[in-house]
């Protein structure tokens, strides 16, 4: 049997943010503020950071937890209406080896007192390296970051 | 209510070619190949093709049907495993309005007197512009052309 296999998913997280859309939006199109949020949490190191928020347009990578492996990101923006939605496809390697590519919807609603954030990841795991129940629980731990990082920026 | 809204589907199409894994990837990493059977077909017009076949690569290509709309596809590549599975991203344009962003996992397998094909899309369809029906069927008539192709490239 191939040593090659891939296993799909997908799971959606749903989060209400205080803040307007406009604000909840600049946090993922603003190359300063994802940066600060989703990349320089505590414990981590960023070894490199470009992005080019256009459709097209890439943003990558490469950072590393403590003495962990090093972790390199891919993402293209795939579809962006302005502070509505953000599509971008992407695929993570880890010391070398690629584990996954994904497309992820973030939809953001305007709703009584600020926004309702809906993210919908379509998964490609490959060889076994990856799996839903991991990739769910760190992309909902990257929603806590951002919305301690709103809080704090509140006056922005 | 706000018109912009995203519709998430995935479909699996499984076909068996008498022909052996390696010249059945080839069909899809040759810019000739690919470019004969997915885009020439009768009828259709091309525009333009490019095609950059290594992880991070892009394929990109304009074409319409008769006196149909301009489609554009922007496809990057996001794994490839020679001779067992291409994956790939890609958005759809139509008339300039982006109608879809996907996630294509293309795996080749050794069977009995050939290859199986396991292509699993994985959708995010834009303010009702397409659905999953459309893109499966689409899909489906693009994997006989490339049996078509195949059969009569066998001497290749």
């Amino acid at each position: 049997m191939s040593e090659h296999f891939v296993t799909h998913a997908r799971f959606t997280l749903e989060r209400e943010y205080p803040h307007p859309p406009d604000r909840v939006f600049a946090a993922f199109a603003e190359p300063e503020a994802i940066r600060a949020w989703l990349l320089e949490g505590e414990g981590w190191d960023v070894g490199s950071f470009d992005m080019d928020f256009r459709v097209g347009g890439l943003q990558t990578s490469s950072f590393r937890f403590r003495d962990g492996p090093e972790i390199h990101m891919h993402t293209v923006y795939q579809d962006i209406v302005p502070d509505e939605r953000i599509v971008y496809a992407y695929s993570m390697t880890v010391e070398g080896e690629r584990i996954s590519a994904s497309l992820t919807t973030v939809e953001f609603r305007t709703v009584d007192g600020g926004t309702e954030l809906v993210l919908t990841e379509q998964d490609a795991f490959f060889d076994g390296r990856d799996g839903l129940d991991i990739r769910r629980s760190g992309t909902d731990g990257f929603l806590d970051d951002l919305d301690a990082w709103l809080d704090a920026h509140a006056g922005g």
